[in-house]
């Protein structure tokens, strides 16, 4: 998903220019723009001293209620979305079919293309004008960086999801080579960001509830949930799904995090899985976990053997070439009317090809025994159905199953290797329109459909003797696909063998995917780079470049920092924020006069959302009078402002005012993290990564500030195929 | 498996009174008394300069191959267990059926005890003499840390693994209430232990490998790899070790680690599963991922309703009572000849306790249609056999696929009931017990055995409306059983799902476990509270104390501090090691002649062990020529020391040595972590959660050493019914 979040994030900046980058811009970096670090200010230690034991199992307690309720509601947004998409799908296919089997007697099969090609079309016009116009690109996209920069300022929670669900029931109902999985991680993200926020921009109210979670570190820990619910919700897995909050997510294991994410998980898939076997009639077969479901691989029907593990390995390596040729397309269209053309195009094409492809197949299977729900007789003889009918007359889910789970000998080697390269080429057009869409299931079918015609290939050249299920080929195909095309591979692995149902096939599946990764990283990594260059995205590793012993903090470091004392002029402040050219957003505060008997030490941090809440609450005596006791305020202040902080521009401060004193004191972080300028870049690297910090102060042996380090600064330095690389950073 | 823990740290300390604590005592307080924190001395820092791309490459390569070693050890070891284990206890049911079946015709049955107690006696007494006499305490013990901390100076790798599989084998052969699951966790851990450096003490060989990995960062890695390895081959759980492994062990989350622990639990789970379908003739079938296999869960046959969740509730609160009661029997007998003396009458009265349940028992059920592998008819009529006979007449793992699987009405509920009592008061009896055994089968036993008790009175009581498979109550009471018993629930819940194979049943588990877990934190927290009182193991709990903030680094911190100027005196440097009642790990050092235009701020931090070496090697100039160069060191010497570092004791230093002088700069971590003295406990409980510290120097505004805080320090306080605690920890 990454490629689609960098893809994303070329976007972002033109939505909100005129913002402090705190809350948008920086949010949209992935998680880790977020600030996990508690500011420990006065206002805050007092608060948190005030609050005793029983308090503090309320707010637990609470931390379980919204997990349980980010479940649930997650959960329910799946149901939803299956069972419409169920019901309109059915219904179009169900149109259709009638006209074809009309037509197909009498002549005139042109209307029916007609028709379908309308259809699709219209359908996808709705939900991609919803995309286009409402001028919320983040709803097209995937993933939890993009549910935490959705757009920030006209735009609210419950806006986005109501945009995103119906976003992605229209493109799968208008047959987009599209699946419904992708955007429940979003989904769920969306509404764990609501929840735990006790309010909603959209209905302009605010509950009064759930106040103490308003800080970055707590919103975190919740979307984490909502993400891990979403995977759950979509894959059956709920295991799979912490895993990815994990991956995606954390900086240091925290037990009690990863059970309140795992209750999530499980609340989702078992809500889904009651809701959904109501809705099928057979209340509590509790057998659909997810929207997706694998199908049960049985060991005794479709065991694999060592020999074929090789052959597996092979199939991961094809996977990730083709995987990165889908991601290297890009897109140039960006006026939203345009762009709710081509997407009505391609879902005309998408009908276009599949009815020609379904009118040139002579491949006839009989019916009979067959589990296929809308069979298309066309020009087979009675009893019989089009074989190319099932894979595109048919939402992708159930596609791959039918890939997986349909005995030897369903499927014409020809209809597969026909059905394979059109769906990748529809797939990679489809791949970034602006419709809401996931990019999972068009790689697992295609996965599927050119592993099984592996399989069978693989029968006819060794005349037999490697012949099982080509099931299981169309699994490693989906896999090796699907690892070609998104990198988190470890929740991967676990999603693909909690959708199996089956630990043995954890092995092969993995090795499959470590493949794709291997050759992923040798081959194209440069591609990413150059995204990198391109759009600044301070993206930083798991590790430090395993080379960069050599650099201390001291190269590091931005030098020189612009520092604020204790008691500073408004006006310095003012101006320091305005400075647009550094747009600094913490700044160390040092101590106010320095005189021979005392060190101009680091007395503590800042951040540029608070000095903003200072300013416009006034916070500031007149420097004649700076006896007199400044205004008091309640953390209560900062966090209705989060997480929308006002730009400075927007704060008019008079000419009378910047001559005023502003005490930091109580206000600033007064013990922020800090290194010797001597530390090597591994190590600081190693404290960002575990604090999740966004500023580490350089300190000199005599705890004077001497620089700053931010995720940017180590974000720039990467391993080259030559060794250590310095990337030149756009300035943002 | 925190009190095993717990309980065989007691018995730690008199095995090595002149060792230093740094390697010994220390490391059994579980993983967290490791150094992760690499000293980034300029040795340190000079080598990974030196290394170029391609050794890191290297580097990574030789990880994985070593995780792969591990995985396939752990899986070989299992399947070695796990055979030998089949057949001799085969064997002995068979002379003992035989025995008996002789018997119950001509009279004389007491014959038969006779030769069941001495066969389980005689069997049981190899294995504790082992592993009583041999001195090497831990094998008997289970879990991470015990691994760690085994046996130092006498004993190695080897031995202790031979030791514990021999002990697991005839532990089990010999009938007592145990399983061999859990000591696979400790194999595997040993195993990596093992392999991960590269040589063996016990056969006094240096492989000249792998050396770059002799620190206590990369064994810790390895450690949780083994660890994992071992629960994967276990359980067939293989996501549930690397869960395992992140609760046990992990302080960040770290992508390529816990893809390298997944890998070598795969490896492991596919190792076993190939060998044992070897030899279990149907080669490929893989149907044995674990040691135990509940079988599978269908949801067809054996669903729940949404009605029997608070009943599951309920039974996650029994186990929790049940379960504290087990683990507050303690133990007072430590002479090794008692220790084998008690085993072997636990044996014998096992045999008895057996035979007479058996002779007594009248339930009879067809032997038509029925699994069992031992028959034993008994007083039954032909075409029967004794139903309570297959419940001790078979290893536990067996009888407890068989409670779960075995269809209504095999069992009577009076057999169940009178299993239960039973064996719960044998499990009670052999758990502590001198010999090498795992507590999970037992509780997986009794669980099973009340848990289907309890599904069947449930029949009963309502009429057969609440009627189903009583396998799945029984799987409810195994993990009820389980989670009262051991602590690491969230790795529990996914071992439990991976186990079962179904994942509808990890919301029911998940809900039973995390009962368990509510109803012991609420009733029994004293219980651990002594435990850690009595044995001063500085356990680091997740998060800091909620109402925490009220405390400073200030108060936390333990001061004066013994510091050491840059530039020592040999004397002082030995006699600061040698003072055994602070007995301190780590020193900062400051700069040597402070003067008025310079602070005596921080410049390093220097730990016991590194001082040692560098005594031992004589780097030391005379102090009238202290400009001459002192002796270099190599990174080597520090690592071919590692990790048993010789006690001061040992280290001989003339009374003109004590007058040289000692320059620490080099040796010395320049850049070690610090926090003012105004941060908060939470806060500084974060630093040293997240970066697995050991010291952290607390300095003032100016960079001078006004404290240091260690894991003790922090461990003193915890969250008690009134409030923060401090409790008063012994010394050690």
């Amino acid at each position: 998903l990454n490629e689609d979040v960098r893809e994303l994030e070329t976007e972002l900046p033109r939505q909100y220019p005129n913002e402090i980058p705190h809350n948008e811009k920086l949010l949209s970096l992935k998680y880790e723009s977020l600030d996990y670090d508690n500011s420990e200010n006065q206002l805050f230690l007092e608060e948190e001293r005030r609050i005793n034991h029983a308090a503090f199992r309320t707010v637990e307690i609470k931390r379980w209620v919204i997990c349980a309720m980010i479940g649930i509601l997650t959960g329910l947004v799946a149901c939803f979305i299956d069972i419409v998409v169920e019901n309109l799908a059915g219904l179009k296919y169900r149109v259709v079919k009638d006209n074809i089997d009309k037509f197909t007697e009498k002549g005139g099969l042109s209307f029916s293309l007609l028709l379908w090609a309308t259809l699709n079309a219209s359908v996808v016009m709705v939900g991609s004008v919803i995309v286009a116009f409402i001028e919320c690109p983040s709803a097209a996209a995937h993933g939890i960086p993009a549910a935490l920069a959705m757009c920030p300022v006209s735009f609210a929670v419950l806006q986005t999801l109501v945009i995103k669900v119906c976003g992605v029931i229209l493109s799968v109902v208008g047959g987009l080579a599209v699946g419904k999985e992708g955007p429940m991680i979003h989904s769920g993200a969306v509404i764990a960001a609501g929840i735990s926020q006790g309010r909603s921009t959209s209905l302009k109210r605010d509950f009064k509830i759930f106040e103490y979670f308003r800080r970055d570190t707590e919103k975190r820990d919740f979307v984490s949930a909502g993400a891990a619910a979403g995977v759950s919700a979509a894959f059956g897995a709920p295991v799979g799904g912490v895993l990815f909050s994990l991956e995606e997510g954390a900086s240091f294991w925290n037990q009690f995090l990863t059970w309140r994410i795992f209750f999530a998980s499980m609340i989702s898939t078992f809500t889904l899985n009651s809701v959904l076997s109501v809705y099928h009639g057979n209340a509590w077969d509790l057998s659909s976990p997810g929207l997706i479901n694998f199908g049960r691989f049985d060991n005794e029907k479709m065991g694999y053997t060592i020999q074929e593990i090789p052959i597996f390995i092979f199939m991961g390596v094809v996977g990730k070439r083709q995987g990165s040729h889908l991601c290297s397309l890009s897109r140039y269209i960006h006026r939203p009317c345009l762009q709710v053309i081509e997407a009505m195009l391609v879902a005309a094409v998408t009908a276009a090809v599949g009815f020609v492809m379904i009118y040139c197949s002579r491949d006839c299977q009989p019916i009979q025994g067959s589990t296929v729900t809308y069979p298309l007789q066309l020009f087979c003889a009675d009893g019989e159905y089009n074989s190319m009918a099932t894979a595109f007359f048919n939402t992708p889910e159930k596609s791959v199953v039918n890939l997986f789970h349909d005995p030897p000998g369903s499927y014409n080697p020809m209809t597969l290797g026909m059905f394979t390269l059109m769906y990748f080429f529809l797939a990679c057009w489809t791949y970034g329109l602006t419709v809401s869409a996931g990019v999972f299931i068009p790689s697992l079918l295609i996965g599927a459909a050119w592993g099984r015609l592996f399989g069978i290939s693989l029968s006819y050249l060794t005349k037999g003797s490697i012949w099982a299920d080509p099931g299981k080929y169309a699994l490693m195909g989906a896999a090796a696909q699907l690892g070609g095309i998104v990198r988190m591979t470890l929740s991967l692995t676990v999603i693909m063998m909690e959708a199996t149902g089956n630990v043995t096939y954890g092995f092969p599946i993995m090795l499959v995917l470590m493949t794709a990764k291997i050759v992923g990283d040798y081959f194209v990594e440069g591609l990413y780079d150059m995204h990198i260059q391109l759009q600044s995205v301070p993206f930083l590793h798991w590790e430090a470049p395993v080379t960069s012993h050599s650099l201390t903090a001291r190269e590091v470091m931005s030098t020189p920092v612009t520092c604020l004392r204790r008691i500073e002029r408004v006006g310095t402040v003012v101006d320091i924020l305005s400075d647009t050219s550094s747009n600094h957003n913490g700044f160390p505060v040092v101590e106010s006069n320095p005189d021979a008997t005392q060190v101009a030490g680091l007395r503590g941090l800042i951040l540029r959302s608070q000095l903003i809440v200072l300013l416009k609450h006034k916070v500031f005596v007149e420097r004649a009078n700076l006896s007199l006791v400044q205004r008091r305020l309640k953390l209560k202040d900062f966090r209705d402002a989060y997480p929308r902080f006002p730009p400075i521009q927007s704060i008019h401060v008079s000419q009378d005012e910047r001559e005023c004193m502003i005490d930091l004191s109580e206000f600033m972080n007064p013990s922020p993290y800090t290194v010797p300028q001597e530390a090597s870049l591994p190590r600081v690297f190693k404290l960002f990564r575990a604090l999740g910090l966004r500023h580490l102060v350089v300190v000199d042996n005599r705890n004077e500030v001497v620089g700053m380090v931010t995720r940017k600064d180590l974000a720039r330095y990467r391993l080259g195929k030559e060794g250590l690389e310095e990337l030149s950073l756009a300035q943002t």
